[in-house]
């Protein structure tokens, strides 16, 4: 059977940070350089910093899921996600997470759970995106950036959202990781189980 | 309500680009500064090109996930994910899927199914994770490269891996996006919905 603590029980370090050699130094991204030392160790192994980041599953009292759809540079087109964005330099995600959802959405959340943590893309960076479950919503003002002037808000019940995903029109990671997770903690609840 | 359409209704290409600058052309990792125009463009954006990926949620005759565990560099950590692995510049995303199942696991599959396609950093990358679901399955031969060396094969049955979601044992996002999706699959066959 398989468990939590197994998957560290024979972790070796393999590879040991010779050298860290700063490439890039952005204002969002880092890249760097690692020199390695270890069996089957790349000459060196490129990799990307880049801010950890929230997303919040916000349900309403109607239990609709709080979605944002927004324009994205890189993929090209407007998407649907939970509200979210960047963590700050030590700043806890669960700050971060109150301050995009109510930026975003205009929402307050009086109740919050964290619903967990996943790694986006760990070859090529540590970064982790935080999940927070958020209820006991208060409607309030939005205060985008400007370049979230775009952005509109809408609700949709668990089944939708889960349906949105499995169809392919929410594609982000951590909203699809959020979704349905919070679609198991349902049927949890309706289940019995 | 929502609908997949809805997404693009009213989809401006906000930014538009005015210079691709290249930072860095590494062998795995890409950096460039784009230099937008358009209203409350930043003054560049910084961005990443890694390879797409692809991650096989193989199902045994039991009804088993196989499931491989490595060491991760940057998290520091061995990882339990589905297999998986980058997809060549030009290849079909099910092309490697094969391919990936086979050198990490030894398993073919007869039957393959898309599960979906994540963005699993939409705002630092492009890059897109292929989900597939390969049943009817024939144990080989594994052809692991040799960074893969200390590699090792589990299977737990979908109940057990959405477990392991939710206890944080398994965090990268493809598994994450697979597994559950799955599990959507798995109650939808049972429930007659």
């Amino acid at each position: 059977m398989l468990t939590p603590g197994d998957a560290d029980a024979d972790a070796p370090h393999l590879w040991r940070l010779v050298e860290r050699r700063p490439v890039y130094e952005g204002r969002f991204v880092q890249l760097y350089q690692d020199v390695l030392s270890g069996p089957a160790a790349p000459e060196f192994y490129e990799h990307v910093r880049v801010a950890d980041s929230v997303r919040v599953l916000a349900l309403d009292d109607q239990d609709r899921i709080v979605l944002v759809e927004d324009q994205f540079y890189l993929p090209g087109q407007r998407m649907l996600t939970l509200p979210g964005g960047g963590v700050a330099p030590e700043e806890e995600p669960l700050v971060a997470a109150h301050r995009e959802l109510a930026e975003e959405t205009g929402c307050r959340a009086a109740d919050w759970m964290p619903l967990g943590v996943i790694h986006p893309l760990p070859t090529a960076t540590p970064a982790r995106t935080h999940l927070f479950l958020a209820r006991d919503l208060t409607a309030g003002e939005t205060d985008r950036e400007a370049s979230e002037g775009w952005m509109t808000v809408r609700r949709a019940p668990a089944s939708e959202a889960v349906a949105l995903v499995r169809s392919g029109a929410i594609t982000e990671a951590g909203t699809v990781a959020a979704v349905l997770l919070l679609a198991q903690l349902l049927a949890e609840e309706h289940g019995g189980a």
